[in-house]
């Protein structure tokens, strides 16, 4: 059965699926589907509002947007839709993604994102926390994501034997 | 009618109250019912185990967690349920809350914390957050969040005349 | 004779005013013409857009534009317009402005902002660039930036004396 | 025709080229004529001086001048000519060009200098807000700088395709 | 003779492997008896506590933890028992570690974890310290430590002659 | 009975007391006999070698050192003693104690100090470490230290009722 | 006998007289003559460069500056004298004085600068670093600042009664 | 003519001879009689109190020292000594040397360190601000210094023609 997608995954730029690449993986294996799309705040300032304000229309539920340096996207995308944002700060050239993080995670009162880690840790996280949004309606979303806590579990604890 | 507790309000020390207050009164602004209470991940670590364990068959569907310093209840408590958890970074009394903001946002690939900003703008953030993943699935809850959003525009928009 | 405004001053809270009002006391001395305004990136995203969209056609040359924490006005308002923006960089309650700089300064290749200091200081230089860019093509207020120049120099060489 | 340069590109060593040249490459394919020159502050203060007492009269009516560390020679270029003066803060060996950034964006309150961001997103930045300055008052400049932004925006939408 | 284990090494990913092996290295050197395991704060907590919490009766004197990025793991074992717990932060990939050094230094009063360098240093200095404690109430041990002292000493004493 | 000593308690200047105070609180809550001194590393080198080198001999157990900026004294009395020794990081009037908690958590491998939070928490915490560290050969202390956790614990459970 | 000054004193502004009279306070106790002006990198460029250039030949032998912020002047007089040059790193309002440090210390290789602690213990130790300058080449000085170092060990063993 | 070394350079390890060799080449260039030795704080404490307290009366009259992370080397030298102490922060794997730096520079008000840039640029300054130490007093060395920086800025003009 077709399923429309219900969770949108933006980066700023091509050059961020490396990062972004991850949280689609994770979405992927939790069968939750999802559309992507490169969208940037400041040189698609105009597709990035309509992104934002069409998004709940079209039965997203949750979107994950990844951007680096003055990473604007998620605050402005969240400025532009009630569906809850998560923001990932991709590492940065310069200054590591703390620039990055930095202009993510502190948005004013009002207006909040749903910031991860700095780069591949935070995209995967950012794909398992839209997860878990959906799985608190989800009891099949939620079950998935329980088994693969479980499996995770069982790798760490073999992991222990090869020391 | 009575609604059980949709919302999980918990801090790692009464001292964050001051804070995490700023969270309970956007719930409370925005109808959503909550419950709140001090888990302490270092002093009460089995109750912070027992507290997340138990979450979701309490009908609880996000978890806001506030701590300072080395800010381990967020994260601890994302290890231990799979509702979303959202951290607020507590403002530190030596270095201003990047130790809690780096402590809660740098959680390792596989178990997310929603991270807000530091301090008192995060704590309303958090509370709004709470809100736009509750109202993903709510149309009441988005209609409310929705409505404050137009409240806060025409203040802003007011505001010009008082410079 | 009745001049339309030159420069726009935005920002992105009315509590910016307290130090954004130190860039229109420059306009002011250097009898610059000027419009200011209340803008909020997050909060009133339409009407920023708007704003930046118009300047231009409203005469306006120069675009000053002040916020704090994860300072978005800037960088957007940039993105709408190729009028040139000042960023200012206005001290954040927690980590002392560090972050707006950070988001302010740090755009990606292809959408500068002239970002100047953090707080009073680069609200002051603000007016003082915006007035060097008018005066690089206006003899007049050329003049009156170098006389202010001189004057405080005057205040330097006498301020010796009083140790 | 010729046309006399109307920005300086300046930089403190020979070693800062590989970033200055993005900004050169800009004026280049905005078809903005430019000098460009190594002018070190603490190697050659004097020579500095005179070039910055000089720009004015030579046409001039931009500066961008690049350096890393301890970055003085855009502010001291900013302290001897009221041109408006672009600082490119040059990534340095040991603190990724913070140590750059904070030198060149802290001035006080009365001598501004435009800062863009650390590295080569910087130093492209520095050529087009040198074209913006100029366009304000150049409808051909601002032209082309539109057009540019027009080329970019369709490079990110058909980037999309390439996820 | 058979001595059972007194100091407990415990890492969050076999990742730390490579930089807690310089402790296991020096508890070897000084013939420490140890026991080592990979303990994940966030994917297996419950192991964790389980750990925590018969170290004592095991025999274990001392625990050393490390963990990077938001490294929860020492402050929780710290949590779990009243043994003196050694953190070690590793080495992250984007924050070089000062994110796991905050994570685990800035500790609550009232739950200590004795702390020790970023990366290979900390890990060396951590089966050193755990030595040192233990040497405190076993002359036997102190006398090896203070022997590789000397070693260490003689070693620098000579590496002059090599400049 | 009398007992000598087991902890000694040093600090690079008077002004330190204010937090090292706390450590010294926790030893008198716990019994354990301990000295305090004014040792500077810099104004009092020799005084600082020599209580380093006799330290062990007077029956001390475990040294507690704070200082505060470029805080060497912990790392010094560490060099010229096998005895543990614990650093607290006081906090400094410029850089808020990251000064002092890198100087004295960064030390090379060879030479460890037991590093714990800056500023209040870590001066209570030092005295927690250095009974714990005791604890693990003195059961009485331990049931002590066990007994503080319980009250410790009571405490958070209560202050429940109070938000 | 009249003696000419030995050390110059320049601060940025007026405003770090509050900071820099510590430095001449030393200098009056050991008996050191100096001069002391307000040379402003910025506002008074062409006095700094004059300042520098004739220092030598009015018998200075030591220059110390301070500044703030984009801390210019020190690098600068440095620059334009082979005479060595104390650079005090005054606090600045929104940065703490790290931006003062960076720009201070960072300086390329070429051109050192004597760099001291951030605020009043860096202006104590300009004086006195100033005066150990001299004392390696005059026996007088040297004794008394040995006298001194003797004062303060003594206020440092009697405080230790008074904890 | 055999002359008696007259600056002391010292570093905490062999491995930071790749640093501290560049201090030594400009004092060869500068034909100033030098000696150099491994001395580390931590590791051979009393070597350096023996090495500090008897440097002046062999004829040192600067003494450079280089260490890096928790770099006590130039501070505690400089607490054992009157003569001027430079203090090189060695670039550390971890922070990049902003742990070598604060350690070094950050010295209480009574004991200065004169602290020059983080790696190479602060070994090439030490040498040179050595130099100029002794130049102040030695109208040959002075002469060297002077005659190098007009060969350094003949090379800086001629780049020019290479961009």
């Amino acid at each position: 059965m077709f399923m429309s997608a219900q969770v949108g995954v933006i980066m700023g730029s091509k050059s961020d699926w490396a990062t972004m690449k991850l949280a689609c993986d994770i979405l992927d294996e939790l069968e939750i589907p999802y559309e992507k799309k490169v969208v940037s705040a400041h040189r698609t300032p105009d597709l990035m509002f309509e992104y934002a304000e069409t998004a709940a229309e079209r039965g997203i539920k949750v979107i994950i947007a990844g951007a680096g340096g003055a990473a604007h996207l998620p605050g402005m995308v969240a400025a532009k839709t009630t569906l809850p944002v998560i923001g990932v700060p991709v590492k940065s050239s310069n200054l590591n993604g703390l620039d990055s993080l930095l202009s993510i995670v502190q948005m004013p009162g009002g207006i909040p994102v749903a910031t991860v880690a700095i780069g591949n840790a935070g995209a995967t996280n950012a794909g398992l926390l839209a997860a878990q949004m959906l799985g608190a309606f989800d009891p099949a979303v939620q079950a998935r994501v329980e088994a693969r806590r479980e499996r995770v579990k069982q790798e760490v604890l073999e992991s222990s034997d090869e020391l």
